[in-house]
């Protein structure tokens, strides 16, 4: 009975850290009293804790961060719920692979503790990170992931800038590279949009359509709030 | 006696294939007669090679594609040359491991076989893909790569976007969370810039300036023609 909030982005730009998905969270972390911050997406994890620390406090929510526990597995095995936050999804992966969070972290959201993500902490609950826009500064393991999702997630989503002469890959055109060798359907979450997961139901919401990329078909927009539940469902798409 | 030509871009907005290196293509390549072309970072190889073909008719050099070659390492250790195409680079890099392909390459590089890359073909010539732009597509057995030079080369390097308000990390960024866990120097070549090495000696050419990264320092811009040995030298950049 899991129950995921899967957030494109934590920043809008000109507004401040998490600002615009707050009522989401106000909604979602309903009767938590203490967050675990997961940091490790970045470098600086004291930095990046005390950023989480002052974003929920206004909440009422306190926030401990992973990276001062001195179990990993224990300190997520008690945790009333998990906010992993964004940065670097080769990063991340790594050290939850390293530190055996990875299976603990999907082990604890499968059977219900509340799991938010944003942008590589989104990224991540999809069953591989073979869709994120990250370079990979480090090597994990294996690029699998937490698999909270049986679809790939493309977080800040971006359209093609029609007045660029720059000759790199759009993204679109990366995601469709993706189903040469792949065939998971992706979605393309735009920042602004995020997903509301309870048990076998998912809403998209925010202020953003979303883009789904289906391996032979062409791309469909779903404007929010739209009810994604399909997505859920591994033989829908195969 | 290495001899590479690591081109960042294989075709400028508004021009045709190779078009903006041709004369260096042409110099660089005196004296070959058939050049072993490596298609594997895009999907259709038969149409990748054919645009191979018709780009190097006008210089007088037949081309032969590896994905029709009988026996991979063979083909290698026989070629007057290679070109290594553009296109994605964790499939690139994952089929010149799979095929046996990637150590021969690089033995035959080495000892001065003609080595010319362009864009994810250029990319694998640094010791690691770690500073790829493009998607984990796929899954290498590890981002180690060609290392034909000592230092990371970041391909299509762009500026800054500043009109955007996209909130995804831009270039520079995410060479620096590169330098937060890795220290090997990283070149950002522009679109429109190239480096020629022979040897010891290594010159960045064609029309744009490169940007160096280098741990714990401030970028360094460098305008073509200029004389980047330096980068060649383990030591002067540890």
């Amino acid at each position: 009975m899991r129950r995921l909030l899967l957030i494109s982005n934590s920043t809008m730009h000109g507004r401040s850290y998490l600002d615009h998905v707050r009522d989401e969270l106000q909604s979602f972390l309903t009767g938590v009293g203490e967050l675990l911050f997961v940091p490790w997406a970045l470098a600086d994890h004291d930095a990046y804790a005390a950023k989480a620390i002052s974003a929920f406090a206004p909440l009422g929510i306190r926030v401990r961060s992973l990276h001062t526990a001195p179990d990993v597995p224990a300190a997520i095995q008690s945790a009333e719920a998990v906010f992993v936050g964004g940065g670097n999804t080769f990063r991340l992966l790594h050290r939850l692979q390293q530190s055996g969070a990875a299976p603990a972290l999907t082990a604890r959201a499968m059977s219900g503790m509340r799991y938010v993500g944003s942008s590589a902490g989104t990224g991540i609950a999809a069953p591989t990170i073979r869709t994120t826009n990250d370079m990979p500064i480090v090597e994990p393991q294996s690029l699998a992931s937490l698999a909270l999702v049986p679809f790939q997630i493309n977080a800040h989503y971006l359209d093609p800038d029609l007045h660029s002469t720059h000759m790199g890959e759009t993204r679109e055109e990366r995601l469709r590279q993706f189903h040469e060798e792949n065939a998971a359907p992706v979605l393309g979450l735009r920042e602004g949009g995020w997903l509301v997961v309870d048990g076998s139901r998912m809403e998209l919401r925010g202020s953003q359509p979303a883009r789904l990329f289906v391996r032979g078909h062409a791309p469909t927009e779903y404007a929010p709030p739209f009810d994604l539940s399909f997505l859920l469902s591994k033989k829908e798409l195969r």
